[in-house]
């Protein structure tokens, strides 16, 4: 009697989730600037994983969105790799198949993190062209969060969509999720791929676990 | 009684100088967004030679500055595909050889474009890091200008190096010439590669010349 | 009383057409190994433009044949870069679109130059799969030829397309076109990108032209 | 009682070990050409990583044979998309640092999978400038063996070095360890990034192992 209906994902791309037993990958494995010698724990994710789930994001972005027109809305600093290869993924789609979506980009600025707490109180910088906005889709990227997502509410876009590329484990979840996302991580603090510690390790192209000696040699 | 002394040039890479009669590529020899059907003159730079000449820029700085540390300043939002892959290049050659540059990277923001007209009032949006540039080496990219030199020579930086992908030919030269520039060109208004005509384009991978038709549907 | 009818090309792509009096660019303007310094003349086509043709000339393939069948056929040695990066573009299309080409791939070798001269007789080396062609779509990639053709032809395929980065103008031109073609150029003898003087040169990013020094120092 | 001495790796690159219970990356969380739905069991090894590590490889035969010239024979058919990919980073290399290593590249063709069965009997076929590299160093790629360095060494080469992307961990191990590898794998039958079941998945990215429908539809 019981009706199962095998439900459709509403995304083609699952989410990728990296438990917390997962011990990563050996920094001996690839390459990476040697000024962080010493200073890393492990290689949460290698770059090129982080490049494969952005193509499946891209794709999903497009079947999704395609034939609409979007303000692409940066989250600086921690998402400009991710937003610069997302929007770079979905303008090869956009070009080589019958669907395009065209696309502006904003960017701004949130201000939340010291050493490595996440504070709550936070700045938005810049982002003054948010009142065009109105009336277009958002895919906001990066780290965004609800305080973004208010703000950029009261200019009642036709549809707002957040892509981002991790979403941390934490012991009190807020119950946020993005859209979009490429890999659900432990609760652990990571550096690389634009994300920093005191401004340092955004020149990383791998996601890495910071060790303690990083986190003293970099302290402010 | 010349006393001909044939300069080394003081950069591996030489300057690309586009010629005023230089006609462009045809459109139909590339792939580009379907929603720019129509819209443009012709293509001035396939995305191909932007890669091509990014990558010499890259291993000209880290021959000048390797084994420095700098903060590189992004001017939005013009400027962030250049310095996206600018910065990808010199992490490449970072990692993989004997020499390592240790980067920050910041933004900044120029307002000074309305239609295809270019303003001499700017402001300066962001940036609140540079008092942090003290001592340290800048390389600026993106189109900067002397304003912003001004006001980041008050922080007393130790080097200041501007990168440009463009440099204009204009009837009123103003004898600036950024540090390292990927090509000179006529004075034409061009978008693409994250330059754009009233917030368009910016998702157009090649830098091309935009048509009569293109300014009157994207006019604000 | 003209009955003018503007004819829908046949592919997207158009063909790039590289004059008798374009100059090149310097080789100052881009990285090439150093092994090669002193040994070219110009360069004829940067590396990116080949690039961007090849995304071009890959769209215009799934356009046509989307949703069959085909056997790529590589002709070595001087085909291999070009196919290897073709076959890579479709293979990002295939996966990303509405529509895929399944492919597989073979290898034959044609052996015809001895220093810069091209020879006429030509040996056919491995390819000993043919005969599972039968009823299946090729493209020949890289310098293929009548020769070949012929040769494919006994397995009588359902259709065959060639595809060939250059097609070079000769005083004694064959009347021969490839269905698909990136390049037309002068009748110059152009190394790199996988075509070599004397198995020099292959390791050699972008498309030049040799000059006599280059030609000297290699001579068998 | 015991001497323990850490030894200093002898390649930087570490091996890449993937044990027999990794259960691999669900196919959902990347994209594949959908010619092949439902026809794999797992993601073995996505393209990224793939990517990662011939950087790293390309690296460590950078230090060790830098300003040397090497003839570069490539495995075919399954080796060519790693010998491609593996010469482009060298290249890349070359091109940017001070050091630089001039390439020939050959090819030759080992005969010797049926269905899913390895079979002893091999062919070689092509590579008939062997006889060129006396005096030059090797590295072969792909899929080698020693049937094939039995061969290249009648022509007595000053250093042969062995470059493989994958080496599996089977149940009677011949002793063979190729000087730079990729990944060690459980004995399992992979396709994809150029290895193929009856010539089927060639065009496929990433490593995957297939499942018993996939099997059955491309037996032959």
């Amino acid at each position: 009697y019981a009706n199962k209906i095998r439900e459709r994902p509403q995304h083609f791309c699952d989410r990728l989730l990296i438990s917390d037993d997962w011990p990563g990958y050996s920094l001996d494995l690839f390459t990476y600037p040697q000024h962080y010698y010493g200073d890393l724990e492990y290689v949460l994710i290698p770059h090129g994983v982080i490049v494969d789930r952005t193509e499946c994001l891209a794709k999903d972005i497009m079947q999704d969105i395609g034939d609409n027109n979007i303000v692409v809305l940066c989250v600086l600093k921690g998402g400009y790799k991710f937003c610069a290869d997302l929007v770079e993924y979905i303008e090869t789609l956009s070009r080589n198949s019958e669907r395009s979506i065209s696309m502006k980009v904003d960017f701004v600025r949130l201000k939340s993190y010291h050493n490595d707490q996440s504070t709550q109180d936070m700045q938005i910088i810049g982002g003054e062209d948010l009142s065009k906005l109105t009336g277009k889709d958002i895919i906001g990227t990066g780290r965004t969060m609800k305080a973004l997502l208010n703000n950029i509410e009261k200019y009642k876009p036709k549809m707002i969509k957040v892509a981002s590329l991790l979403v941390k484990r934490t012991s009190q979840p807020d119950g946020y999720r993005p859209d979009y996302y490429g890999f659900e991580i432990p609760n652990v603090f990571v550096v690389g791929y634009a994300l920093e510690y005191n401004e340092h390790f955004r020149d990383l192209n791998h996601i890495c676990v910071i060790n303690d000696n990083g986190k003293g040699k970099y302290k402010v």
